[in-house]
């Protein structure tokens, strides 16, 4: 069955939350306050993928990690640097990025703000 | 291989562009003027979806039609209405929806800008 996710946050004041979707605050040491919405995923029994919402405090960043499913990535807002297998790269609103299945990679948040952006992955991956 | 499409597009003035990212302009009357750009894709060889930015004119919409492959829609900029199934829904930026397989939908910009919207299908949906 089809299903709208109305945003009910409020960007001015970073906060960013949407009706009926999956939320998650991360708390290990590595990805402090980085925090996880599913915008479009199991709970909406979506068969193929998962549209991830991820927020980045100032000075945090993702996990450093590989794994064998891929990301598509788009920055919404903030200031971020990607590294995949240990190249650098400096991203901003609206840059997208493919990362290939088992390339390490890691998203730092390098700006004053949160950072904000967009991170679909497989269904099969087995996390939401 | 992992790779990056920097934005080269200039918001206030309308433009939504991208760096080797799969564009098309729609001609037909019923969509005229609406644009696809492939944020990650097969361009990619991204093995299992498909992000894909709509930008729909003032006064447009995209196709009013039904498939067996599903949505994952995300409203990034402008005032939308999307019809699913005969019902209804406003749209503003940021609201998410999952549209299941075999549901007739349409999106239509109600709004006095140009609407953007990121829309995911599965590869195996055969279209880009």
């Amino acid at each position: 069955m089809s299903k709208i996710h109305p945003f009910t946050g409020q960007p001015s004041e970073d906060l960013f939350t949407w009706e009926n979707a999956e939320r998650q605050i991360f708390t290990n040491d590595d990805v402090k306050g980085v925090v996880k919405n599913v915008l479009v995923g199991p709970q909406d029994d979506a068969p193929n993928f998962i549209i991830r919402f991820f927020q980045v405090p100032v000075g945090g960043s993702t996990f450093d990690h590989a794994h064998p499913h891929e990301h598509g990535i788009l920055i919404l807002h903030g200031k971020a640097q990607i590294e995949i297998e240990n190249k650098k790269f400096d991203l901003a609103p609206y840059d997208s990025v493919f990362v290939s299945g088992n390339d390490r990679h890691q998203i730092i948040n390098v700006g004053e703000t949160s950072l904000g952006f967009i991170c679909v992955i497989p269904l099969e991956a087995g996390e939401s």
